[in-house]
């Protein structure tokens, strides 16, 4: 049954075409539109153009550094070609999502002119490109490889090479980690601060509103949100996707090969992926909305498409693993439903903690009234609470995973559980995705409707469609973390069964002293990583407040609207200092576990991982959900409580709001990049640091 | 050697009488300043009564719950009064520190009439009567107790008599926790809604300034901070200084019996607490200050105190060590260093970030030019970044306790090792605490000064002090969160040497599901702590915030200073909610580890205690230096930089001075509590959770 996952692949990606062709059959409006949505076009294609750039030095020195591990016997060969497809496939997800949905956008707003739902299609078969790109070309990439080398091993006995070939694919992550990495960090860096410096600038010191065209750092911002929101929420997803189904086909190597099934434990993975983007395909028809449809008609319908998707895969699965495995294993059908169970709960407690049809948002914009400190201290309060439920949720999870799979008999087939839970979850990838990246272009749609000043309706309709993309953002966000995590789990338990393939026999007890000092720094990490990002953020957006400033300032007539401003200069700087600030963030990640592992032993670097994975899973929801509650307590006052718009409690609800921005779109999402990246290095460098430590 | 400890204890304990003595035969100045201090120290009184009262009742249920334990089998009859009595111990120092506290602030304000060393003089020898009774009260009840128990076990042959005198001491804790756990949880909440109340209306809202007489919450705020930094900090370190004790011994009785030197191993730590003391009784003779010192000599002056203390106990448990334990371990010295040198290196590493003469501090200050946003935003950043030291720190001193001890050849030893770091550095507590609790004294002798209307050389003496005791205040915490770290690491190694003495044999596998369950929530644990503890201070403070108004607007006459505002009903709002409020994190912070014991296993409960020590360190240091760092960029923009008080800079960093607020000094140091508590808990109910968890 392994065939279904390049054919589910292809399909995937067919289906993406055929999306493509008629999203570009739509209209794109009246010329005005036109232009606008070349601008933030072209400045996507200037930001993609250079991250690739700087992105491919980058992969050329790592590549340089793993083909000289396989020299010094390190790694195999495949290793750093598969860093390089990886890399390759992850970078063209991110482009063909930015393509389409810059080229979305206008033609959402001119669809908005006719009917909400045909704007809502528009936008949202521009998301499910981008979803189903991400599980076509993550699942081509693995079968691909699969293939080939399972035909490379073809003179060795089943369950060797089945163990040769999983062992290496699990090396086969770290290209998709890095690219993540760049996307996430470079794209969180970039949206916030030009969304930050066009807000200090333009609505504070000279008071014109939002997505004014006179603003110079406008289309900056817009193109932010494709940058950051499409490309980096893409990358951070395929990097889970295919880190879990690595980590999985480790796992399950390793757990059935004492019952004679290796290729069966490994199909598993692989066919519920398939089983899950045929089961996306399905789920996007389930999304569509009347005309004059409630808020919460829409998040319905978007809801539809989702619950459509993880029914059938719910069913599928149970079919798979019967006939893969057999009724004897057909406990891990319990681990499917963990995992898909928990992501849904995790998205909708995010719903619950940030949407202002619940009492925390209220709480928080109430606390408007005595100022910005009070906002702050809520918001923060409401973040740190949130977080209850989703650890519970995944500790629940990972049990469940556990001792349905089996794992009181066997640990490992309860360690395949927990991967297997990870597959789970991430099995809705196809529309969870989509629901989530059509955030983005229903914003720019707003944007462009502004900008080219369309009727009243016009803007009204786009308003609904951003407005529920922010709730699918939040939501978008737990899933993302909560399928981080779980991924990352599956991995460091696969790196343990690397490691023991190594031929090393590691303490893991709690007590190792060693592993102790690991989780604490482990611990820390996360921590520090979002104070760089947080201050990246902070510097990149000081430089765009001097250019804006500069250009109100040089520019004679811009104020009056008679000149255009300089949108690609705007572009320019904010794309130049995300790709300088994004370097110490990745330098801490990537070099964190080796330097570790190698100054305090092998231990030291599992400890780290752990420590890193459960603080930065807290940390992440945290700063996730903070960010939305401020957001949307904003939003809610802006609707007319509290005063509304103007009034104090508006201007403290909108410091809130800016503490959030790089809270909720820069630090929090790169903490799943830096949980799952860290183990990704750990194994790759894992020979390495074995034969270099100092502490052995 | 062991009647050392008992000599010490009763040393310290004259000593601190000698120092009431001469702090009282100092003259308390004028009838006004009499009365300022009489309603401070009657408030501290109504609060303390308060707070003992409900505590005795908490008490006398927690003790009628350990009863029944004792009765069905599972504890044996020493540990429900030793419950008590560490319970009992802890409030006498926190009533004794705080009756000098509120006696000396007035006598320090009339000693800074005539001289700033004289001031000195008195503020400290306030604070070295809390350090010293700490000590010699803590030791007092442990020597009491051993002595007994040794008598009550006299029949049985050493090793096993030992053994069972550590196990029984291992569970006296937790009286001292419980009472840490009011007093700083209390306290934190108190001191800090009666700030915030106060400021919000009296500076805010009528524009007078601080410590003016008219605001009726005033007092409140200066009993707050008796009742936060002296009582609630004093519990707080009483807990460490208890609990790495009884869990070293623990330890020891474990690591030497395969050497016939339990009753040595068991000796160390109740020595080196002796040569503590003394070492402290010596160093507070060091600290002295000329006329006309710079705040940086002054700050020296206390440093001298601690360095020689510090370089005397170095000296001193050298010789102790080879002496008790012989040459052959004199390893363990190794231990005792890296104790003692982390925590100086902690209190640097704090002072670095938070003082303003350091870069951090400015760069917040001169974040407030672009607004309040920006200055949480770079807050957070700095309190983040600036956990990487002392988490780098302990985790070498965890490596280097255990290794120098001989944990690479015999583990028990080394886990021994972790215990002596952590009696190490606590060694110095008699002088640590002393300037620490020097600091609230200070700041109300400024106070008294400021409503009393003294001559502005008084002020401005009494504010060189205070402003060192913001700086020792920082340090201070530093100290206690690195000490609770490393004292819970002891507490959790003595767990599971308590588990195996039960007979049980766990599997504490980082891989174990149960055990990862358990650290992912034990990791959220201190975040949904901080989140009710956060959200407690607001609520109070609102409450403070209704009062004052209502005097405001009721009583007449009291803007223009004619009449005298009701500061007792202040003093009691606080006091009500301060006690309502600490209930349900109490709560949360007491049956989280016995309910994830019995619902998910013992290894879950393990797992509990190392995430929410790991998390729970890192979280707050960064809240104790977020907080600093904002209180400390506010004064250093009073102080003229940035525009200077009154400018909008200015007010931008007061919203970050009232964020940090609840940071610093109530979710930040409520954390140390929580991490050393839930290893009390379960240190106390094992045998229970073992007999009746779901989850064998």
């Amino acid at each position: 049954m392994l065939f279904l996952a390049p054919i589910g692949s292809i399909l995937a990606i067919l289906f993406s075409i055929f999306l493509i062709r008629k999203i570009l059959r739509h209209d794109e409006g009246t010329a005005e539109m036109k232009e606008i949505a070349g601008w933030i076009r072209e400045g996507a294609y200037a930001y993609i153009k250079r991250q690739y750039s700087i992105v491919g030095i980058f992969f050329a020195a790592v590549f340089s550094v793993l083909f000289l591990l396989y020299l010094r016997g390190y790694l195999i060969i495949f290793v750093p070609f598969a860093f390089l497809t990886g890399g390759f496939f992850s970078g063209l997800c991110g482009f063909i999502g930015m393509s389409v949905s810059t080229r979305s956008s206008a033609r959402t707003t001119a669809a908005a002119k006719s009917s909400l739902n045909g704007a809502l299609q528009v936008a949202f078969s521009s998301g499910a490109v981008m979803g189903l790109m991400v599980v076509g070309l993550g699942l081509l990439d693995l079968s691909i490889w699969y293939y080939f080398l399972d035909w490379y091993y073809r003179g060795l006995d089943e369950a060797i090479r089945i163990q040769n070939i999983t062992s290496t694919m699990l090396n086969f992550g770290m290209g998709a980690s890095f690219m993540a990495l760049f996307a996430r960090v470079g794209g969180g860096i970039f949206t916030k601060a030009a969304d930050v410096g066009a807000d200090l600038v333009g609505k504070i010191e000279c008071g014109i509103p939002e997505d004014d065209p006179r603003n110079p750092a406008v289309i900056a911002d817009n193109v932010g949100d494709n940058v950051g929101d499409v490309a980096g929420m893409g990358a951070d997803l395929y990097e889970s996707y295919v880190g879990s189904i690595v980590a999985t086909m480790a796992l399950g190597s390793a757990a059935f090969v004492s019952y004679g099934k290796s290729l069966q434990g490994i199909t598993i993975p692989m066919v519920m992926a398939a089983v899950g983007v045929v089961a996306s395909l399905i789920g996007t028809f389930f999304v569509r909305s009347k005309e004059k449809a409630e808020q919460h008609e829409l998040l319905m319908a978007l809801r539809r498409g989702i619950f459509v998707s993880a029914a059938l895969i719910a069913i599928g699965s149970f079919f798979v693993i019967k006939f893969v495995l057999g009724m004897q294993f057909i406990g891990v059908y319990g681990a499917v439903l963990s995992g898909l169970i928990a992501g849904i709960v995790m998205g909708l407690s995010t719903e619950y903690f940030t949407s202002d049809r619940y009492a925390p948002t209220r709480a928080v914009a109430k606390s408007s009234r005595t100022g910005p400190a009070t906002v702050i201290i809520s918001g923060l309060s409401v973040g740190m609470i949130s977080t209850v439920i989703p650890v519970v949720v995944v500790a629940l999870a990972i049990l469940g995973a556990f001792y349905f799979s089996g794992g009181a008999k066997d640990f490992n087939l309860g360690l395949y559980g927990v991967g297997i839970a990870a597959v789970g979850m991430l099995s809705t990838l196809g529309i969870t995705l989509a629901t989530d990246a059509y955030g983005p272009v229903a914003d720019n749609a707003g944007g462009n409707a502004e900008m080219s000043h369309q009727a009243p309706e016009v803007r009204k309709r786009t308003d609904a469609l951003d407005s529920l993309g922010n709730t699918t953002a939040a939501t978008g966000k737990g899933f993302a973390i909560g399928s981080a995590a779980l991924s990352a789990l599956a991995l460091i338990a696969a790196y343990r069964e690397h490691l023991h393939l190594l031929g090393m026999t590691i303490n893991t007890d709690l007590m190792n002293p060693r592993l102790l000092a690991g989780l604490f720094i482990g611990a820390m990490l996360p921590f520090a990583f979002c104070s760089l990002t947080m201050s990246a953020v902070g510097r990149a957006a000081s430089g765009v407040v001097e250019e804006v400033r500069r250009q109100f300032r040089e520019i004679k007539g811009l104020m009056e609207g008679k000149e255009k401003p300089d949108y690609a200069r705007c572009v320019d700087i904010v794309t130049t200092s995300a790709q300088k600030e994004m370097i110490l963030p990745s330098l801490l990640a990537i070099l964190a576990p080796i330097v570790v592992g190698l100054l305090m032993g092998i231990e030291a670097g599992v400890g780290l991982l752990v420590g890193a994975l459960v603080s930065g899973f807290v940390l992440a929801i945290m700063m996730a959900n903070s960010g939305g509650v401020w957001d949307n307590a904003k939003k809610y006052i802006e609707s007319g409580a509290e005063g509304g718009k103007g009034s104090s409690c508006h201007k403290a609800a909108v410091v809130g709001d800016t503490v959030g921005d790089p809270f909720k779109d820069t630090s929090g999402p790169s903490l799943n990049i830096l949980i799952k990246l860290m183990s990704m290095v750990s194994i790759v460098f894992a020979s390495f640091i074995i034969s270099n430590t100092l502490f052995k």
